[in-house]
């Protein structure tokens, strides 16, 4: 089954375009873990078990598993994920042939990702790896969510914006149908532009919660013309809902809350 | 210590410019060292040992390590590595503001690296944690190795190359003087301008060796007035110099034989 296959099955299995993201920082996790074997792995299947029939996807930032035991953690986290779940390797990784090949590598071989989030700045050879099989989705970051975007990734180039120009090399590398962007959710109407130009591939969309972006003004300009098409994501906003024992029910109740705004926007623009 | 002045002292010490890449590829490990219990630690050892008074630098390229014991295995590495010897992890990371304060936590504080690649793509608060001490150095993608450095970093913006941009940013934030650039050695004309845009700073070089970059116009045009400030990365054209259990010694008649070069042509450029 192709990627796009998989994100349309589960989003209409479990209507939402919800993603969780699991940043799972180990000085976050509730003291009543803490004293479990592996208190990471364990917040992250309390996490998935509450949540599982809300979301389309979960995304793990591998930066939060780079430990001792980081490695097992992710593949632990992984085989508890529902096989029909997306899940995405966040890792923003960007290399040299031979390198990229590693990377993708650990990420779809050794730990079974559907996809990962891929730096684009070294072109075309760093992104080749990742999107060999058409069961494999790299997002390529375009417009990022954070202050920092406006240091480059607005530069003017021919009277068009860097990101852009990385929009419009994703659509002509993308034969395999296997390439998404990442857009930050805190650039309502340069998303909006995205998408017009690239109407039909999967756009991830951090920076709603923590970040503040707009939700409604995503939902609006984000989606293909069905009403879909985008990943949300959600990280801290929903995993550290509560610091208490009943942060996994707290979880539970944010991503209800959050996956219930983004249908009523979808039905008010989409029908 | 800076990391500035760190770098001067082992390159005046060992009298090298040489880098050795420890790119260690599991399957490329000789046959005669499989049987150990941490084949990658153990090659890792053995060429450190045989290499260690050729170089100022030894690089860890983080895909390799992205396995059950990788962590402990960067580790032990690096506990392995003379004090005086800088150490750079090549990641290329670069998050939001939480997720690279995370990735400069696992190389400067876990790992204890000296130095890191970042990938400039997000911008500023993305640089940021890796700069935050001046014992620490963050090297910024600007001009990479690879065939894909065409794609995005010769953009042209306002008559400046984008990877121009990068060099003139990283200037404006070098206010403690830890920021370096990553410049391939597969084009020399314009590392020429580059140096002449960030004279004092360091500059990371990979792309001699496998890739076939220009040693001799590496060092005339990358060197700083002194003839230094220049870090000259190899890593397969010498891990891999034999598959054979003499895979240690030809590593170190490799490294002499770069060694020597690198300091014959800066004795004929820089006197």
């Amino acid at each position: 089954m192709t990627f796009i296959q998989k994100l349309k099955n589960i989003q209409r299995k479990t209507n939402s375009l919800l993603c969780i993201g699991l940043d799972t920082d180990s000085s976050k996790i509730p003291s009543s873990l803490r004293k479990s074997k592996n208190p990471q792995l364990e917040f992250n299947k309390r996490i998935i078990e509450a949540t599982y029939d809300l979301v389309c996807a979960y995304k793990l930032n591998l930066a939060f598993y780079e430990s001792s035991n980081g490695y097992e953690t992710i593949h632990q986290t992984l085989e508890f994920i529902t096989k029909s779940i997306v899940t995405i390797a966040d890792g923003k990784r960007g290399d040299i042939g031979n390198t990229a090949e590693q990377y993708a590598k650990s990420i779809f071989i050794d730990w079974k990702f559907d996809a990962a989030t891929v730096n684009p700045y070294m072109g075309k050879d760093s992104v080749a790896p990742f999107i060999k099989d058409e069961k494999h989705c790299a997002f390529l970051l375009a417009l990022t969510s954070n202050p920092g975007s406006k240091d480059f990734q607005y530069l003017d180039v021919k009277g068009q914006p860097l990101y852009e120009h990385v929009a419009a090399k994703a659509m002509r590398w993308n034969t395999k149908k296997n390439i998404g962007l990442v857009v930050g959710a805190t650039h309502p109407l340069e998303l909006k532009r995205i998408r017009l130009m690239v109407p039909d591939i999967p756009l991830l969309i951090p920076g709603i919660g923590a970040q503040q972006g707009d939700l409604e003004k995503t939902i609006r300009y984000g989606c293909n013309k069905g009403g879909g098409l985008v990943i949300i994501n959600i990280s801290r906003g929903i995993i550290y809902a509560s610091s208490g024992k009943d942060f996994a029910k707290r979880a539970r109740e944010e991503a209800i809350k959050i996956k219930d705004q983004i249908n009523y926007f979808r039905k008010e623009y989409f029908g």
